[in-house]
């Protein structure tokens, strides 16, 4: 069992309406891990530069994440810097610097290659692809992409979504990826390029499963305070993926259990900056949180 | 039981990218009166001119709605046009004709002082409140406005939410009555105007209940067709409060179950223009939706 993350690790300067934060732990990579880290052991794929503070590292050690595939390298780490002081939903990118990100190449050690649950996070298609053809028997692999890719890089995008179980993307981008305007249909499109389900993430309006035969769709539970959405749908690939690893099942009532569990950390996630929530939970608060959910939504 | 709606009744030009109608049957109270009319007896107070065709009468008629309330005066009937061709969540009006609907003066016949439920469909809160005043003792009173009145007659339509139980609203339009963007925050807001209980309309992601003290929020049915949503919110709130007075309880868990009943309607109304599925169904058809929010909910 255990899950492996291929994706980026960064520091990441946010401004919202609660606040701003410089230089702080970010990348989908980090928030991945920390989320899947409360359900099973993470093999960790990702690349920083002689920058990073160990502190960050070893927080990673602390949820017992396997960094033997974190690759630290001469140079200063990815930099993204951004802010939601318009709309919580959105965030507004100010700056991009890739720096040791640019030249990253997913090597696996010989250990990870027996991960039998795949996360692809959000990165070139090309790398993704190249992560994955070194995992001998996956059982279940997911990935994440973005409008970015959608539009640079389709051709590469389709390749690689060719070897994939679940897409896990956000409601505009299943749109535009399927050049299709309504959600279902543009589900069964993408059926057609190679997975055979579909994660859609609908920020404050949840998540769905959708698969050729069935649909599960979860509201978001209703939050007083978002204080930053920064890594909401890392954080809740995380608790999606870290669930099926642990029930080392995938029927559909562990996907439905386990889009409840992404929802449930991500729902943490957004109410601090960075991973300073997430970083913090344990599994009473995430019991909890499942169990309003319920309350949420059972008639 | 029983219940009374008071408000507007028109003929509609609707052009989406599933097609055309021209004059086709409209109106928030005739969407409310026929989707309520599939759970309890309804009595109709509106408006129509002298030009408003007989079989629309017929078939308020066939659905055993009560037209005593419903003038017919000298003049022509309100009219609206707009589209949907741009955005399927939003209308663009093209033009509003009022007609014999600017001297609406809502009269109620003896009986229908009875009522123990009403709804006060969006029409100016003066007429909300007129109306309302002539009802004896009521059980349970919604009422559903807009943008319009809250932003032209936000004294006025504060002084008739003192006297409501349940607003049903859009989620922007919560927020704007609130001026508050957090939508927790916005309801507690409102909560502080008078109403005990607040249902969002949130379009093609659903609704939510929420009072001071439980939230309840389900998910919209994905569709592969949405043909034409003009009435989508009246014909929620005709289930809702259609199922609420059959039940004639209003418990927590009766309002739950009229999300979801509200919901239901809803779904088949937008799967074609004007009334022409809503006015078609049947208590097998209902059920049967109801089975698949279960099924699309349910973890």
């Amino acid at each position: 069992m255990g899950i492996l993350v291929v994706g980026s690790m960064g520091l990441d300067t946010v401004e919202t309406p609660h606040g701003k934060v410089t230089d702080a732990l970010g990348g989908a990579a980090t928030y991945f891990s920390v989320s899947a880290s409360y359900f099973t052991k993470v093999n960790l794929v990702a690349v920083v530069g002689n920058d990073f503070p160990k502190q960050h590292i070893d927080l990673l050690k602390k949820h017992k994440i396997d960094v033997d595939g974190l690759q630290q390298v001469e140079g200063k780490t990815f930099r993204w810097s951004g802010h939601y002081m318009k709309d919580l939903n959105e965030a507004q990118t100010l700056n991009t610097e890739l720096n040791v990100f640019a030249g990253f190449d997913p090597q696996l050690p010989e250990k990870y290659t027996k991960a039998e649950y795949v996360f692809l996070a959000n990165i070139d298609p090309v790398l993704q692809l190249k992560a994955l053809k070194q995992v001998k028997k996956p059982k279940l692999i997911a990935l994440d992409t973005m409008n970015f890719w959608i539009q640079g890089k389709l051709k590469e995008l389709k390749a690689t979504l060719r070897h994939i179980d679940i897409l896990v993307i956000n409601e505009t981008e299943a749109k535009m990826l399927a050049c299709e305007k309504n959600l279902m249909k543009a589900a069964q499109k993408i059926f057609g390029l190679g997975p055979k389900g579909l994660v859609i993430k609908r920020g404050e309006y949840g998540a769905m499963h959708v698969t050729k035969n069935s649909e599960f769709a979860l509201p978001a539970l209703p939050l007083e305070k978002v204080c930053d959405p920064t890594g909401a749908g890392d954080t809740f690939a995380g608790g999606f993926m870290g669930f099926i690893a642990k029930s080392n099942k995938v029927d559909d009532q562990t996907l439905k259990k386990a889009v409840v569990y992404g929802s449930v950390m991500a729902s943490y996630n957004v109410e601090d900056f960075s991973l300073n929530k997430l970083k913090a939970l344990n599994s009473g608060m995430i019991n909890d949180r499942f169990n309003k959910f319920k309350k949420l939504t059972a008639f």
